[in-house]
């Protein structure tokens, strides 16, 4: 697939807007940085996530600890390196899980969705651009926690992680 | 939560941009129609599906019935609408399941998800921009379908409905 023409209407420092036309359809598609989102559990067996302003929807949400990719780092570099500057786990055993689109009507975005296991704890460090709250639950709470859940990465990563865990 | 400052850097047909200031943080912000998407179940007991050529991702992908909300129409009129131009199908019993996010860190894109059960069938009738193709698959069949979806919405639709009705 490839449209007859491309035409760049935006320019910013982290979204990019360009106008494609294919055949008689216009499309606006917004380029962003492909992204990673962690399933992670730590050795106590507690579920890891953030609480973090989204300005772009006027609020707190808690999600899955999650970034954008950061070239010429692989997806797993990037969630390695996300997961310990928001919650400070490090270790653990790593699997790829699955990956997806997360607004394929209008956005190129794809995610990858890693579960990370046995972490070890340690100290975040966030970056300034940042503001959030590392939040722990244990596992067994997942269940009671989904219907507050609003992010989408987070319940595309927790539904599967308890049918895989058999706590559903 | 509300910015210091907002600032319009593209207007087009469907999509928006902005430019938020809060405090030392600049946002840039993608603003989009509200969306439904529709878990839909016919009185012959098969998921009703689309694949869609997807232009921003560069493929096709198979992904629940889905639009975007026309103000005045309310979430559930949209998610009627949608459909019936999409599948054909009207009539049954229609449920709220759950509301979240798409990209909360960058677009304002909120999705209800219905789930529409023991519907009727009939002719669908697609608007021009889209092409599309109306799949029907055996309810028993969604979990070995599950691999192969790349889309998160449906995921998000997909999975709850395997908890409730006791199929994961």
């Amino acid at each position: 697939m490839e449209p007859d023409s491309t035409r760049k209407v935006y320019d910013g420092s982290l979204l990019h807007l360009v106008v494609e036309q294919w055949g008689p359809r216009t499309r606006e598609i917004v380029e962003s940085p492909n992204a990673v989102a962690i399933v992670a559990v730590d050795d106590d067996g507690y579920l890891n996530l953030v609480r973090q302003a989204r300005e772009a929807v006027r609020r707190e949400l808690l999600e899955l600890p999650a970034g954008g990719i950061e070239p010429p780092e692989t997806p797993l570099d990037c969630a390695k390196r996300e997961l310990r500057e928001e919650t400070g786990l490090t270790g653990g055993i790593w699997r790829h899980r699955a990956g997806f689109f997360t607004v394929p009507g209008f956005g190129r975005e794809r995610m990858e969705l890693f579960y990370a296991e046995d972490m070890e704890r340690g100290e975040p460090s966030p970056v300034a651009d940042e503001s959030f709250e590392h939040v722990r639950i244990p596992v067994s709470d997942i269940p009671s926690l989904l219907p507050e859940l609003e992010d989408a990465k987070t319940l595309v990563g927790l539904l599967p992680y308890l049918r895989d865990s058999g706590r559903s």
